[in-house]
């Protein structure tokens, strides 16, 4: 018999519940407008996903004395796992990266159809632009999500403030990230102004924000919310890079050591890279590895330990989390909320997948 | 001495110039936060463009009684021009379109920059991306200048109906259209069906739509424009056809009888093709065309207007456009927008660019 139970934790499901609830209801309304391309929107959407930025944004509703049952606040959230899944279906089209989330990504389930069904012409270029037009459904109905959820008028505007900056830095976060591949930027501070803008903003501080602004949050609540979040945010990168070399393939859905075989400009690499100038040896590697030449990956991981790049990120990790959380202190918001952000930082920054 | 003015006319050329200053100012707010980006959407925007959109729009608001001044709408129409911002570009990227309005087109000018630079990667891939996050981009901004403009809560609400419908419609219009490319589907029908969505609704029914429902139209009214509208938008289509064919580069800035190198399936091909199953010799070279082949371009287009399928599309045309207007005499609107909605229809199917 069930006679203790987390009151906590058992609100933290409340709303991934109410939330994926939310989520299909919005979908089911609208499949049959766009069938062929809500399909996969669906899919993707419904794969799985940590629903990071929704939870965010709910614990920054509640910190700024938002009610616990909400249910426009809830439906109008899920705007923000629908631009999440325009960015993911955007980025693996532009990295032609061939699997998402344990599954073939989105183009190349389009391309495959098409050479199955030997249609005429390219399947690569029917799945590529069949994924665009995915991605900007998916854009397209985040909006709407937010807009036809049934916010009262001024939450609605005040809310939009942090949506609009959202949007635009995720995507200008994206340009950055291959502007430095093609201009093989490789410093420490341009990989860390890309995860600034790619995922602090984009997946902690605006989500914060956006929830804070919902619930009419006063302008130092906002502030201490988002610098909490920017720093966690950055963290939660540093975290998603260590995992995106060496995570495990099994855990993570993703293929193993995936950022070193594709050469990504890390912080991580940025730090290897300027700890290797006098080890020729280790350069080399490096440098073989960015450029996309041919190595040996658990080499290339190996000296990314020896030259204590690893060590100095999980060190970057722990400082930005500290200051994270000395922000969150600071605020002046409701203590239950106080204590999940507490909980999602230390998971963000802890976590294997 | 300027003695008499037309005053329709001067209303007309009022919009026009207040219009492009919303968009200018809406530009100029937004450039910095995505400077790399901003430019080329920017560059695209002012370009050219006839602004049909938003001048449909902008009549639809004054046929349902909305005021002749109206900065918040004027302001709100902005949307629409960088919706269409977002279509074009992401187009060019699918149909792999080197030009658009006599100047490269997005995709290649990143390309283009990528290659002059000697950057790292493929060119290609590096523009393609950069476009596909312009067309992004302008598919944010465009929702952020509705939402933004400063129209009472109802009215915006009342307008996100038409805008959300307007946006759906218009991806999964250009998605048929890559379907049946990829499927050879040749029906009249098919190709009926992708310009019923692709441009009647998206280009003249929903803008008009939208502009009724920012006046608080009553239902009939929206109804009656929205007929008009469908007819009109056809038949705007059919006129595109024909001049895609026929139409003089220097005039339209496109390459010269591009749908017919391209092979696109346009009404006007289905209905040749439907007419060329007993004439052997212009069956095959339609079909050579429609799959691609090498074929005369001066050829097809002799085959076209021989079969009578030229005078077929301009009969259509003529229809659709008789049809829109007895839609348009029906409804209980403001005579000066009638007016203004009668001249855009003759306009609209009389074009030559």
């Amino acid at each position: 018999m069930l006679t203790s139970v987390d009151a906590h934790t058992s609100q933290v499901d409340d709303f991934a519940v109410l939330f994926d609830r939310a989520l299909h209801d919005f979908l089911s309304t609208r499949h049959d407008h766009a069938p062929e391309l809500a399909d996969e929107l669906r899919g993707m959407v419904l794969a799985g996903g940590k629903r990071i930025r929704p939870t965010f944004a709910w614990w920054g509703w509640r910190a700024a004395g938002g009610a616990h049952r909400a249910d426009a606040v809830v439906r109008a959230l899920v705007a923000l796992e629908l631009l999440q899944c325009c960015a993911l279906v955007h980025d693996d089209v532009m990295d032609r990266s061939p699997t998402r989330r344990g599954r073939p990504s989105v183009h190349e389930v389009y391309a495959a159809r098409h050479r199955r069904e030997r249609w005429a012409g390219s399947a690569r270029q029917y799945g590529d632009s069949a994924a665009v037009l995915v991605g900007d459904l998916a854009l397209a109905w985040a909006d709407d999500a937010l807009v036809t959820a049934g916010l009262p008028a001024d939450a609605l505007l005040r809310a939009w403030e942090a949506w609009q900056a959202m949007r635009t830095e995720m995507i200008v976060g994206q340009h950055l990230d291959l502007l430095a591949v093609a201009r093989r930027d490789e410093s420490l501070e341009h990989a860390i102004r890309v995860a600034a803008l790619k995922t602090a903003a984009y997946t902690v501080e605006r989500p914060l924000h956006l929830g804070a602004a919902l619930a009419g949050a006063c302008p130092e609540v906002v502030e201490c919310l988002r610098e909490f979040g920017h720093d966690i945010g950055v963290a939660f990168q540093l975290r998603d890079d260590l995992i995106g070399a060496f995570g495990d393939s099994a855990v993570t859905g993703k293929p193993v050591a995936e950022d070193i075989r594709e050469g990504k400009r890390t912080p991580l690499m940025a730090i290897a890279l300027s700890r290797a100038q006098d080890r020729p040896a280790a350069l080399r590697l490096l440098r073989r590895c960015l450029d996309g030449g041919p190595v040996s990956v658990d080499e290339v991981l190996a000296v990314l330990v020896e030259l204590g790049a690893v060590a100095a990120v999980e060190e970057h990790i722990e400082l930005l989390a500290a200051s994270g959380l000395a922000a969150l202190e600071r605020a002046v918001i409701e203590d239950d909320a106080r204590r999940a952000l507490v909980r999602l930082a230390n998971r963000a920054v802890t976590r294997t997948t």
